[in-house]
């Protein structure tokens, strides 16, 4: 596919600095961009590459018009810009249509037009696939799974009974969605297991993922709703609620019945305990450890500076003693003032 | 199934405030309970919809009593009495017994009575499978494994060669028991693996998470006593020891050759540094490192408090200045010391 | 097998003290080893254990010597010889080459001499396997990979397309090597995706851990460079670079584009932040978080420590008031200082 600068600004906005017929075939980085190829800058780190880029046009924002050594798409969001242009030009590669002879689907699923099932897949009975969705090969849905159309699992996923994902889902290889949560009673035998009786409930346009697990609810379900984006290694549990458009990077945990705000941005290796809230539009820095409820937009953090760790060993010992430094702090001040007062009380006795 | 309150008090205990004639069918939170539902209070949390709920029935503690509206099973552990009561009401389903025409099963394994082998799985050669054993589908069970009377593998687990496991287990989807332990030799020329030898032993009743590693011992075994509870995400690593009912919450990781007790609860995201031991009944909150060993039952923990991104920075440029602080206190306190004996001798020179 | 001490000093270097006729068939711990069984001292902590073992030789440094009751292989590098020794004592298994009858191989792929298709695993269009590859049963690998000779894929492993994998690796059941990358650009409806549209190329000599995820690039692909160890549970984000024989532990987090040096020596559970740069021979302990790029070879740490909760619960609500806490010993020592010299003036005032 081949296209023209004109194309794209018409397709997606943006304003043309240079020739609108410029034609452009593929995406690459400014440093490494040929002829034919468009790249973009969207992260001013990248900025000192754009006077020697051999790109054949850039996406860029209105203040780097300046520095552009070739054709330009302007636009207040070049990285936005780029992701449809990049859409566009490298279309999702999809199997035909059809059940691959080795895979297995029980008699009373039923599978809309344009479904695929890859190879050495399983689908239990009553299962629902709307329109044009994928199973990839390996795959695991078990009974009375519905998954909306247009949705993608790719190898080796397991969705478990009864979960329901919306339309365009796109979710990576290794993920389980719907296995039980962690709930067990203690008594003097040991641990009984509190039967995992709810279901996972996913939205439209949400992706998941490699290897991040999404527990079914105890008593009612665990919900994620529409748009949100999962990366890998994140683990959901039971009953936690995740409000639409929210973003979670890798390696996260989410405690059972924690509920997340919409618009979210929350970084990798964060921990959320369970039962509390986050508010809508918060941010949360990598590898915080979110301990109480967030009622406030706004960016939040915990964790402690990176040092060599001959220096980090004498920090690290006195971060034991800091509630008695704090009391030593106190009676220190508290001498010195005492102090200054009898001073200023003895040098001037009787006026 | 439909149960009065009163076969319920004779199977499980407890006594009956209201009428043990009350019929229940399934259960459900004091919110969403209708007729016919039973429900419970066991997290004092959710007290404030004691007054009104619609629930037929309801388990709760003595001391709430005064507050339900409704007929009551009344016991000191209502969470475990509703625990046995969902599992009463709410059997786990079982596929038929029997072999699904996709598996591969090696003819030298034994499966006893009333085992089922799902769809794509495969079972390698030797292999032992107790009474009533389910193996999901896409499951790959390698030669020589044992596993004992009434254990489950949901979908896409794989447990590694010679690996034993108990019976009543039930393993979540992803999981991988008896992989390769992490040990290599370092030499001039990088690396060199060191053969991992030892197996996984996993005793009665234990539960494992999906995505959960447990990974086989390098000289000896890797041993999960009965009773054990693993959430998801954990990585547990080669000859690594947890006694028996023991409970750790998900994506914690646990270094080679370390000791846990038995009865401890461990939280999520908790590190455990290898060839360490940890007592009996041990607890540890959430997202702690656990450094050196834990002579002594009790609760344990690290970490940094939760903040606004901004206040932190402030206080995490300290730590860094910790020490010097610390020694900068004491010099303060070593100079304000002198100084007032010295303002003493001065003011009182010849008493 | 059974071998000399002799041949084994041969093979491997190393000095016998003692019969070199002496044979062994087999290695085992210090503590558990008997007649005709090789062991080892490695690691001092075990030094205690030498004076009563029954095994009949041990391979240990020349200060331990003395000490051994037994025949002796004497060496610098008593682990990498013992690792050696071990490798060729219990050589893996390998099943006969060829196709199982269950597994999918799509007509353009081209197996070498010696490959072996486990049970149910699938291999899509124009794969390229080496000689003596193994896939393992329940593989998917997409289209268009390429393994190099002797490499190893355990069960479940899933190679999404286009990937690269050098020779001689050991990928372990669960791993995901090739998924999308976390790319999103947000605008006014949500998030936008970033075609992820690079490939993951990985070295010759690679291990890598059971459920540990490797995502392509986005643009460009993400490197695992010869002689690198990954533990379970890793995840390795979109663009990440990892340099040669770097040693990886489990539950490592690293973000994108971050670039890591050769031969460090990363603990578990630590996170990398994205885009930045690790030198050469670094060691980070475990738990750290790398927030800035460490420019100099060294050990770096970062963490707090474990206490009882109790003392914990108050040092920790002192870190919230650190930033407070300096500033009053700053102003402390100003006000000690300027009362130091008040007083000295007052005290002499006109010599």
């Amino acid at each position: 596919m081949e296209l023209s600068l004109g194309e794209l600004a018409e397709r997606f906005g943006g304003e043309i600095h240079g020739d609108d017929g410029c034609m452009v075939h593929a995406v690459a980085t400014l440093e490494q961009a040929g002829p034919g190829e468009i790249s973009f800058l969207a992260n001013p780190h990248y900025r000192g590459q754009l006077a020697g880029t051999q790109a054949s046009a850039v996406i860029l924002a209105p203040r780097y018009v300046g520095d552009c050594p070739t054709h330009a798409l302007v636009t207040e969001n070049p990285y936005a810009v780029y992701a449809r242009v990049a859409q566009l030009l490298y279309p999702p590669r999809r199997p035909a249509p059809g059940v691959h002879l080795s895979a297995c689907v029980e008699a009373s699923s039923v599978l809309k037009e344009g479904v695929s099932v890859g190879a050495q897949a399983v689908i239990g009975a009553q299962v629902r696939l709307g329109r044009d969705v994928r199973i990839g090969p390996g795959c695991v849905v078990e009974d009375g799974v519905e998954i909306g159309a247009g949705s993608v699992l790719a190898a080796n996923v397991t969705v478990c009974q009864g979960s329901r994902i919306g339309e365009r889902a796109l979710i990576h290889p290794g993920v389980v969605i719907g296995a039980d949560g962690f709930g067990f009673a203690r008594d003097r035998e040991g641990w009984i297991k509190i039967p995992q009786l709810g279901c996972v409930i996913i939205g439209d346009d949400v992706e998941i993922g490699a290897n991040t697990t999404v527990d079914r609810g105890a008593l009612g379900d665990t919900v994620i709703e529409d748009g949100v984006k999962l990366d890998n290694q994140i683990q959901v549990a039971h009953n936690v609620h995740i409000g639409a458009h929210t973003a979670i990077a890798g390696c996260t945990g989410i405690a059972g019945s924690a509920r997340i705000g919409r618009r979210c941005a929350i970084g990798g290796g964060v921990g959320i305990l369970g039962h509390l809230e986050i508010a809508d539009d918060v941010q949360i820095t990598a590898r915080t450890l979110v301990t109480q409820s967030i009622t406030a937009s706004g960016s939040y953090s915990s964790g402690t500076p990176l040092e060599t760790t001959a220096a980090w060993r004498k920090n690290h010992a006195r971060m034991k003693q800091l509630d008695e430094m704090a009391k030593r702090l106190g009676e220190l001040e508290r001498l010195v003032r005492a102090k200054i007062d009898e001073d200023e009380q003895w040098r001037t006795p009787d006026e």
